[in-house]
């Protein structure tokens, strides 16, 4: 009896395993051929004289917005029929912090939508009528997906597991194919390319394609739409940005069996803190003061003004980064004191947060280095070239501080006012778990016994209402890391929201100070900037993100 | 007493785990910095007027070379003295097909570099020294790094894991860095900007850093040498991919206890085979016969024979990739009939391998979007259009089966001629294996055990001298799909064989046909094709390595 039920599970274990990767190798070659045919699509579209053109990039993204649309429908309705489509829901996916953002982000691009219907309303009577079907399909689109991600982030779906791994995957290729076309957009739009660079005569396209030269708007309000409209940008490339992110963990999540522990509810309190918020503030505000400067100024486009710009901008960005060293810094001397536990065991989200974070950490890595090379090799003179290498060097050592803070930081089992290295003794759960753990790291031991994820929670279940024999004095000390960490953190948030704003609203000082387009060619400069700013913006974006993170866990 | 250990193993364990934590972040961001840093130097020598060039770029391979030689010294001398320094091997890291291309192609580098230094001799009155310095310092690195990973491959390093950790990522950035700069010279040199072009007027100093306009060799055999040297660039390519894939695996099993069973000893045989091998040498000398023809009459530049000899070579083309399309499809569907287990358990060397498969087509699809975007935007008039639009198409399907094919046959357990599905069931270890490793799979239990690596190698070496009662016409069935899928991968590996020689000597179709470089601006399809080609070169090698392993295990 008990051998004929091995041998039934045996079979179907492996039929279920294999059928598992024939899935996940299926949706991976679907995403990867829509994303390469995207990347040609809109390489053609953006480097190309006439025969190609925005139009037939619009219509592939139509195309591929109406499938995935019907598949999200269709998911939505079958799990709300059937019974045990989902049996587990993984905690960790989809956060409100998550959820939240997806919701704020979506409804920018839903007015960003809007504008733009308005605004090509005026040019349909000489311009291609797919411009105004794009926008009405993607504000559907956004609508539909926003409510399936709202519902459905957190599911482990366990049927029909081949079908949704492609749907999902192909929700993921469309989002950043999107994201793709909206950066590109956007990188066109922000980059003028310098009139006395001798290479301006090239017949590349760089132009907005809002309207061609010979089309003119029908109505009075299209200067200013497209204006607006531009401004919002940076919150769709966010919205596809979150969407992806948490398409991802959803296919990774498919046919993964979870315990439904509950999440430790964390809560935020601004209480006890004073110092960290408030030069954070600070900080924020003057930074903000600086760009306001910045921006009008260079718009006004004299070049002595220019330099003096350009120079408070650099030591603007010195000056924040150097304060953002030297806490991070601070953060990873109190972590190295610190006794708290790692976190182990699987989680694809915060997997996920670290590669996403180091992945686009690149993107401003490579624009800082390049401007070092440039800077270097050019001898560097005068104050601007000096402020200018001095604010890349220090940008590429914060970058490294940061991303070590914040991925420690992500590893640290949360804080528990009750459970602390006293209560630990006390508990006969918590001892047997660790044993089981760390056997494993003893060199020479057999790895025979490998820790449940079932004792882990139930281990931490129990550990606040063990007794707790603490002093009171290491309570105290405790508190007083807790609290440092945490406002080293809100001063690193208050600081990359800067640092993002910046750059999402158009502050390009990569082509205001001509030196990396002087000695690399515009065309290389260019691309190199334009393929890492958008990366750049995203990794402040989710440093915050992740900043928030650590300063609820700490 | 036991409490005690207990509490002892948890605080070791948690301080190794957070040292592995650290070390990893280390390592990898070290890695991170020499390589942007290094894609900045080389995108600085290649589009750029005067002020930078390749001697910076030399000095600073210089420097990598000699730190990571002195690592490599120190690692040798120490694990030599130390008696624990090793005490656990990955069998499954660095096997013989791979240590031998390594010295294969670390011999041919070799021979490169003398001529290289034989060329530079002849400059040294007008040019650099740093120029011959390279080769030199080059040479002696290839020595020691050839020694070193033919010894240490396998290793998983207990001892100084710190300092491992980055010296293996230093080897790794350094590899990787030498790939970087052989592949810029060698596209440099394979990029001719065609005469025609308006835009060949740029700035742009497309040349082979060989030698200077005004610098004239003072021997002879300058010219001869040159051409030599150039010829022997893929195999130095292949040379750095190979070390750093190994240095790459070394560095995930540091610190890694892996139990020392044996690697089933797999033989290679090509007896009962025939039509396989026959089929693919047939592709392989009709392939490189009309190579030499394309090769022969595109040097003589008359457009008339230009567009014969490319359309022979799509046909070529257009017929090998179709005939391992349908052979490919015929192995799929071998396994699909196929009872065979899915290997279970960690395998850094497996994972590497079918991440590298995935990222390395990467580079032929892109060309191959490119292209299909490029004829049907301009409308696909004329055979040779028609011919490319079907090559390209056909390439992207062969590329998608050909890497689930791989990656199916990697993931499956090896023949053995006395283990067969009758024999498990008169294994009890087997069975009882299975059952623990296939509980996960059934949808409501809970994980609280987990298959021990002990047990599943305690019944892999059972289950050979176990009593085997396996009936005849089974094991005659297994012999025939055995021997379909051996004949598919030997037809497959040669035909990759083929399709790695033709671009890695010099085949250019991309730019020996017009199309590209006109639809796109001419440095945007450069940049597509010189970036994506040494991948899809990577790729073939590659895939020729897998369908090996494939080979050997149905």
């Amino acid at each position: 009896m008990r051998r004929g039920s091995d041998v039934f599970s045996t079979s179907r274990g492996t039929v279920s395993e294999r059928g598992r990767n024939r899935s996940w190798l299926l949706s991976s070659i679907i995403t990867f051929n829509v994303l390469i045919l995207g990347i040609a699509l809109v390489s053609g579209s953006v480097f190309n004289n006439v025969k190609i053109n925005a139009i037939n990039l619009q219509i592939f993204l139509i195309v591929l917005i109406i499938l995935t649309t019907a598949w999200m429908l269709y998911y939505t309705i079958y799990t709300s029929r059937e019974d045990h489509a989902v049996l587990y829901k993984d905690s960790h996916a989809g956060p409100v912090w998550l959820r939240g953002g997806l919701v704020l982000f979506g409804l920018c691009s839903l007015i960003m939508d809007v504008f733009k219907i308005a605004n090509y309303v005026g040019y349909l009577h000489c311009d291609s009528a797919v411009k105004i079907a794009f926008p009405v399909v993607q504000a559907v689109f956004i609508l539909v997906q926003t409510y399936f991600l709202w519902l459905h982030a957190k599911d482990c779906v366990q049927l029909q597991r081949n079908i949704t791994r492609c749907g999902l995957m192909l929700t993921l290729s469309t989002n950043l194919m999107l994201w793709m076309a909206a950066v590109t957009e956007e990188s066109i739009h922000q980059t003028v390319v310098p009139p006395e660079d001798d290479n301006s005569t090239h017949s590349y396209d760089i132009r907005a394609p809002g309207g061609s030269s010979s089309c003119n708007c029908s109505h009075s309000a299209c200067a200013v739409l497209e204006k607006a409209y531009y401004y919002l940008y940076p919150f769709n490339i966010e919205y596809s940005l979150f969407a992806s992110a948490m398409a991802y963990v959803m296919w990774k999540n498919v046919g993964r069996l979870v315990d439904e522990h509950n999440h430790h509810s964390l809560h935020f309190r601004l209480k006890d803190m004073l110092v960290g918020p408030a030069v954070g503030l600070v900080m924020l505000v003057a930074g903000l003061g600086t760009f306001v400067i910045y921006k009008v100024d260079v718009e006004k486009g004299d070049p002595g003004k220019r330099d003096t710009v350009l120079m408070i901008h650099y030591v603007m960005n010195t000056v924040a980064v150097t304060l953002m060293s030297v806490s991070t810094v601070a953060g990873c001397a109190i972590y190295r004191l610190d006794q708290r536990d790692h976190v182990s065991g699987k989680n694809p989200t915060r997997s996920l947060d670290v590669g996403l974070l180091i992945g686009a950490s690149f993107g401003q890595f490579t624009i800082c280095y390049f401007t070092i090379v440039a800077v270097v090799a050019t001898g560097a003179e005068g104050h601007l070239n000096a402020l200018n290498l001095a604010v890349s060097l220090l940008t590429v050592i914060q970058l490294c501080l940061q991303n070590i803070f914040i991925i420690e930081g992500l590893h640290r089992e949360p804080f528990h006012e009750d459970m602390h290295q006293a209560s630990v003794f006390t508990n006969p759960y918590v001892l047997q778990a660790q044993a089981h753990r760390d056997i494993h790291n003893l060199p020479g031991t057999f790895m025979e016994t490998k820790t449940s994820p079932a004792l882990t929670v139930h281990s931490m279940h129990v550990a606040p209402s063990a007794p707790s024999s603490s002093p009171l004095p290491q309570r105290h000390r405790l508190t007083w890391k807790r609290r440092a960490l945490k406002e080293i953190c809100a001063f690193l948030l208050l600081c990359n929201i800067l640092l993002w704003i910046m750059p999402a609203f158009g502050a390009r000082p990569q082509f205001d100070n001509p030196i990396g387009a002087e000695f690399y060619e515009f065309t290389m400069w260019a691309a190199v900037v334009n393929i890492g700013l958008p990366f750049g913006i995203f990794y402040r974006m989710h440093s915050v993100a992740s900043l928030f993170e650590v300063f609820l866990t700490s």
